[in-house]
């Protein structure tokens, strides 16, 4: 009986951006319905080496199918600089949740690109106008192209406006996407104007402010990753209807944490989670709503949903390289 | 940059004992001065399976060499007869703590065997007579095989004594080890009177009494994995001097975890943890030391100790499948 071990190319090939969205929505549902087990991240640190490790394990039941795994993942600012290695590697280990066989191990790193991506889809599929067909980014990271590929999945984005200070930058996404997309740079007013945004720098000093954004532009604040990071003005948040993933998560270390952490935001102005709008508890956009923003902080149920359509469509093709890792077959 | 995968046979083949049993030594003594990082297990009970996993992440400082991993392990009853795999089935991921880059994936279920009759040696190193030369074995599970075969890498060993109520599984053994050693099935009391014992059954109702032990007898009671289980009666508990390789998880699964909870035993009744040993800070055995007995419940730092040695030896050695797993190569 074989584990497959699938490397970064093939989980790029295999997480289809329209798939992993429908895998994705469904974990959030899931997370809802209390379909889901997420013990909280066990940290190791490493102050010697600037850097931790992180143990993310999950189960979820969609209802349709199950699944568990678990990503081992780290943080190593230096990394760039000293060892020309990402600051984040991740790696998955995807197991059957009835035997606990490890199904396959995949790169985690591609993986965590793609459901971050497709966590800002569900999002804006629930938040943004109907017909949104602009787009902006405020970054132009490997994220950014991530974000346009998966809100380009459900709304018919047509022009993309991208904003970061590094002109190289965002010469090489417009580059990347001027065949499919009318893309062009601009300020970060321009890229806050479109009928959705998405803003993916590491700022711990708000750059987006309240005239910068439209009457009715659906924000995903996907940058902060820890305390002390946001990249929304208060004034944002505080005309905004906020949606979070999870309430630990995002009010310890998501979007919303430093203004929840001085008592600028509180419980009362956070509209609710993204699983309540999957569910249907509640209500998305309609007419009247402004502007929108999703706190997505990112969930290990969101890696172990998009690991099992890694896994589902490899598998179909043969993909990666199989063995008897766990020596079942005597 | 590849990250090498390795099977069963590779774990196998690498994890040589004497190295098992010289890194499992360096973690005992590491987590004694404080040098380890082993954040409590994450559980995901999977009731309707019948099953759970357990994350188990580990850092380690040795002096010499440091470390770091995780290993996703599980405990699946049914799995023997529903589905014709294991009941536990581990997979290890061995990082490089100061980049976090994944060295190595590799099968986790031979490795907790090996490190756990590591364990066991490194106890009887250090506990039993000096010129121990019989061992006796109570179950003749896979454990047993390895209880031997480590052991006999820290004490002469000559004659063993098998004990087991299934005659299939004992000459099994018997014929496994008639060339190398003086070996025989018997009775507990049998087992139980050589120099060294070690316990490897699952029972919840202790089996070996305090007159089927020898005078000096040191034991290694490796069976007792969760809440209610022990194999030795309590006198021989009240009557020995006891070392365990973590107080919490001891206290809470591991052999002393019945007469612990029970008020029989107390921390008083606890000589100390076995890397009180290792650095000297308190005393093996004796000529004085009557019965010793060592509380293995197998801590995450012995699998990350081990899963070094296979990693050093077998990319020496260009073993296992190697892939750009993380996608670093660009």
């Amino acid at each position: 009986m074989n584990t497959l071990v699938l490397d970064s190319d093939d989980v790029d090939e295999y997480a289809r951006l329209a798939d992993v969205i429908d895998a994705v929505e469904g974990a959030f549902g899931a997370f809802e319905r209390g379909d889901t087990q997420m013990p909280v991240k066990s940290y190791i640190d490493l102050p010697q080496y600037n850097g931790d490790f992180r143990s993310m394990p999950a189960y979820l039941d969609t209802g349709e199918w199950d699944a568990a795994g678990l990503k081992w993942v780290n943080v190593h600012p230096d990394n760039p600089e000293d060892h020309d290695l990402p600051t984040v590697l991740g790696t998955m280990i995807y197991s059957d949740p009835e035997t606990a066989f490890p199904l396959a191990i995949m790169d985690g790193t591609t993986l965590t690109m793609k459901r971050t991506g497709a966590a800002a889809a569900v999002a804006t599929d629930y938040l943004a106008v109907e017909n949104a067909s602009s787009l902006g980014l405020v970054g132009a990271g490997v994220q950014s192209y991530m974000q346009l590929e998966a809100i380009s999945e459900v709304r018919p984005i047509e022009e993309v406006v991208v904003s970061d200070p590094d002109e190289e930058r965002v010469e090489q996404f417009v580059e990347t996407y001027e065949d499919q997309f009318d893309v062009r740079g601009g300020s970060i007013a321009d890229a806050g104007s479109c009928d959705v945004l998405s803003t993916v720098t590491p700022v711990e000093d708000p750059i987006v402010d309240l005239e910068d954004v439209g009457e009715h532009t659906h924000i995903n604040a996907i940058g902060a990753d820890a305390e002390g990071k946001h990249e929304l003005a208060d004034a944002v948040l505080e005309a905004a209807r906020i949606v979070i993933d999870d309430h630990e998560q995002c009010t310890h270390s998501g979007e919303i944490n430093v203004p929840y952490g001085e008592g600028v935001l509180t419980d009362a102005d956070i509209y609710g989670e993204i699983g309540e709008l999957v569910v249907g508890a509640k209500d998305g956009r309609s007419d009247e709503t402004g502007i929108t923003v999703f706190d997505s902080t990112g969930l290990a149920i969101q890696d172990v949903a998009a690991a099992h359509v890694v896994y589902k469509q490899a598998s179909a093709d043969g993909a990666g390289y199989g063995l008897d890792l766990v020596g079942v077959d005597g």
